[in-house]
C-alpha cells in the first residue's frame, strides 16, 4: 500500500490524540502507582466497548465478532420479546400446571429451586436469526445474533409433570409467559419428557430480565420463541392450541403450495466471526473462527472453504463438543494477497449438512419467511485486505 | 418455634413494608403493562441483588451460595491482588519473551490474538481459600469464596515457546506482572508444555481488570498467584528465580521440621453451598447441593454425608465433568427434624481423597500457613431448621 505524506501526517495526528486520551487514563508505568482496591461487583475494562446490535426496541443480537469462546456474557445475551421486558416481583411469581393433569398445582419460585435441578450450556436461537444484511458492512452480530450460548440451570419439567400427575392422553401443552404479548405455544408433551427445562438460573447467577426473570421454559435446540420467558401457566392438553403466534408468524410457506407449522428444530449452522467485516487482513497466517450449532445434538464437522466453495476443509473443533451449544471451530489459513472468499457449513451428528442459499430459497419458494433460514455464509477479503459482507459470493 | 402476637405483628408490618416496596417497582399485573425495551447491555434484575464478599481492599470472595451451575459470572469471579489493580492501555500492552530463547520477541495483545486460540472452562483458586470463619455466621463465599470458574481463552504458552526458540535446557521461567507490585512467580517450563495459556479472554469477553487484563498467565490446577496477571515479561532460566513471593509467602511449613516450597498443584477440595448459613430448613426433602474442583484433572465422585462422617454415599455429578473445573454435585436428603451435621469430601481421578482437618493440620504442624487447605468441611443443622457453619462438628 502506497502511503502519502498526507497520510501520515494524519494519522500521527489521530495517534497523538488517541494517545493523549489513553494516558488521561492508564499511567504510562502502571508499576509506578498503586492500583485501585477491590469492588464488590465486577465492571469491564474501560477501554473495552461492547454492546448489543440493534436499537432501542423489541430485539438485539450478540456481537459475536467481539466474542470468544462458546459462553456468551448475560448482559449481551441477544433478545427479543413481542411486548417488551415486565418487572416481576420474584416473590409474586407463580406457575400453574393444570389441565389433563390428576392434581392442578401452583409453583413458587421457591417450590420451582427445591426440585432437583440440573445445569446445562445449551444454546438458545431465534428462529428469525438471519439478520437483514446492511450491504458490504454487515458484521458477524448482524448477520446471526439472535444466538447466543448460556449455562441454564432449572428444574426438569419431566419432574413438575410428575409431580401434578400428567395424564398419559396429554400430548400437547401450552406455555403463557406473563409479559403484555402474554406470549402463548404449544408445546408437544414429550418434549418435557426429554430434556425441557423451567430455567431460573443463567451464567450462574439468577435468569436476567430480558432471559425471563425469574423463571421461563427452555426447549434445548428449539426455536427461541417456544421457550416462553416469564412463565406463568402450563395447560395439558390432548392438541395443540393454535395460539396467534402459531398462525400468523411461526409458520413457513414452502414453494410446492404447502406450509409447515411446529417447526420447532434449529437445523444446523455456523457463522465465521473472524475475518469479517469490519476487518482489514495483512498477509500472512490468519485463524479463521467461528461458531457452529445444531438442535439436533452435536456438530459433527465444520468445513471451510477459502475459495468460495470450490474445496472444503475440516476445521478443528474446540473440545469439548457439547450437544445443543455453540461450538468453537478454527482453521489456520494463510492469506498472501488477493480477493478471497471464505464460507463455513456446518455438519451435525445426524448427517444434516448446513444448506447453500440458492437451494434453501428454491424449496421455501417466493413467499419464504425469514423464519429457520439457515445459509451457508461467509466474507469477502479483498485484494486490500478488507473483509466485507457479499451474499451473492456464496449463491 | 413458638410464635408470640408480637413477633406476629412485627412479621406483619415488615411484610407490608416490602409489599409497598416492592409494588413500587413491579407492576402487580405485568401483562396489562408494555414492558421496557431492549437494551445494549444487559442489567440484573432489580431484586437480585449480587455481590463478591469483603471490603474495599485487596481480596474479595465469590458468593457461591447465591450462585448455580459451574460457571461463575465474571463481575463475582474472586478477585486477589498484592498492588491493587493497575489501568493498563491495551495499545501499549506487550509481553516480552527471553532469557535461554533464540530470538527473544515483544508480543503486543494483537500478535498475541494472532496465534491459534484455544478456550477452556477452568477453576482458578487462591491457595489461601480456606477463609477466616467468623463463626456460626459464615456463608459458603467467605468459607471459600477464593475459587470461581470462566471459560478462559487465549494462546497456547507452547506456541510462543516455539516462536521465540525457547532453549531445551531452559526448566524454569519467571512471569512478571506489571502491577505495583511486579508480582513474580517462578514456574517449571513443563507446565507450558502441558496446558499454560496466556490469557485473553474470560466467559466470551476480553479479561476483566482484576483479572489481568489485558493478558495473564494462566495455569490450569494451579495456585492462582502463579498464574501472574497484567503479564508483561517471561523469561527462561534453566533455574527457578526464588522471588519475594516464593520465600515469604508461598512456602509451607510442616509438623516434621521440613518445609515446601512450589507447592503449585491445588488438590481436591468440595464445598456445599445449599443448604448452609444463612438458609432455614423445613422438615422434608432438600437438595444438597455443591462445588467440587480438583487441580489434577476430573473430580470422579463427590461423597456427602448427613451424620456427621459416620456413613458416606455418592454424590450425583453434573455431566460433563470437566477436567479443572467446578463440579456441581447434587445429593436429594430427607431431613425430618432435629439435629444433622452435613459434610462432603471429594476424590479425584488420581484417587486423592480429601482430608479431614484434625489429618491435614496434624501434618503441617503448629506453623501452618493459611495456604493450600482444603479440609472437609459442612454445615450444622439445628433443630430449629437453621443451618451455621461449626468448625468442630466435623472435626
Amino acid at each position: 500500500m502506497k502511503v502519502s505524506r498526507r497520510t501520515l501526517l494524519s494519522g500521527a495526528v489521530t495517534s497523538a490524540a488517541i494517545s493523549r486520551r489513553v494516558r488521561a487514563q492508564a499511567p504510562s508505568d502502571p508499576t509506578k502507582v498503586r492500583g485501585r482496591p477491590t469492588r464488590a461487583v465486577g465492571q469491564r475494562a474501560g477501554s473495552v466497548t461492547l454492546q448489543r446490535h440493534g436499537r432501542a426496541g423489541n430485539s438485539t443480537g450478540t456481537p459475536h465478532e467481539d466474542l470468544c469462546g462458546i459462553i456468551t456474557p448475560s448482559d449481551l445475551h441477544f433478545e427479543r420479546h413481542h411486548g417488551g421486558v415486565p418487572e416481576i416481583d420474584p416473590s409474586a411469581y407463580s406457575l400453574l400446571i393444570h389441565g389433563m393433569v390428576e392434581r392442578p398445582l401452583v409453583f413458587t419460585l421457591a417450590d420451582l429451586k427445591r426440585f432437583p435441578s440440573v445445569s446445562r450450556i445449551y444454546f438458545l436461537e431465534c428462529s428469525g436469526n438471519l439478520g437483514r444484511t446492511a450491504g458490504p458492512e454487515t458484521r458477524p452480530g448482524q448477520l446471526a445474533g439472535l444466538t447466543s450460548t448460556s449455562e441454564w440451570t432449572g428444574v426438569p419439567l419431566a419432574a413438575l409433570f410428575r409431580e401434578v400427575g400428567a395424564s398419559a392422553k396429554a400430548t400437547w401443552f401450552l406455555a403463557e409467559g406473563s409479559d403484555a404479548a402474554v406470549m402463548t405455544r404449544s408445546v408437544p408433551v414429550s418434549k418435557a419428557y426429554d430434556d425441557a427445562l423451567i430455567a431460573y438460573g443463567q451464567n450462574g447467577e439468577p435468569l436476567r430480565p430480558e432471559q425471563g426473570y425469574p423463571a421461563r421454559l427452555f426447549l434445548p435446540g428449539w426455536e427461541g420463541n417456544a421457550s416462553v420467558k416469564w412463565l406463568r401457566r402450563i395447560e395439558l392438553s390432548d392438541r395443540p392450541f393454535m395460539t396467534r403466534e402459531e398462525t400468523s408468524k411461526y409458520t413457513e410457506p414452502f414453494a410446492n403450495d404447502t406450509a409447515r407449522i411446529f417447526s420447532f428444530l434449529m437445523d444446523a449452522r455456523s457463522l465465521i466471526t473472524y475475518p469479517a467485516y469490519p476487518v482489514t487482513l495483512t498477509p500472512g497466517w490468519v485463524e479463521i473462527n467461528g461458531i457452529a450449532w445444531t438442535g439436533s445434538g452435536r456438530i459433527a464437522r465444520v468445513d471451510v472453504s477459502t475459495d468460495g466453495g470450490k474445496t472444503w476443509t475440516a476445521a478443528q473443533l474446540q473440545e469439548p463438543v457439547l450437544p445443543k451449544a455453540h461450538t468453537r471451530f478454527r482453521r489456520l489459513w494463510q492469506w498472501t494477497g488477493g480477493t478471497a472468499v471464505i464460507m463455513s457449513r456446518a455438519v451435525d451428528e445426524t448427517g444434516y449438512v448446513q444448506p447453500m442459499r440458492a437451494e434453501l430459497l428454491k424449496l421455501r419458494g417466493p413467499g419464504t419467511t425469514g423464519y429457520h433460514l439457515n445459509p451457508i455464509t461467509g466474507w469477502v477479503v479483498q485484494d486490500d485486505g478488507r473483509v466485507i459482507y457479499k451474499e451473492e459470493a456464496w449463491g
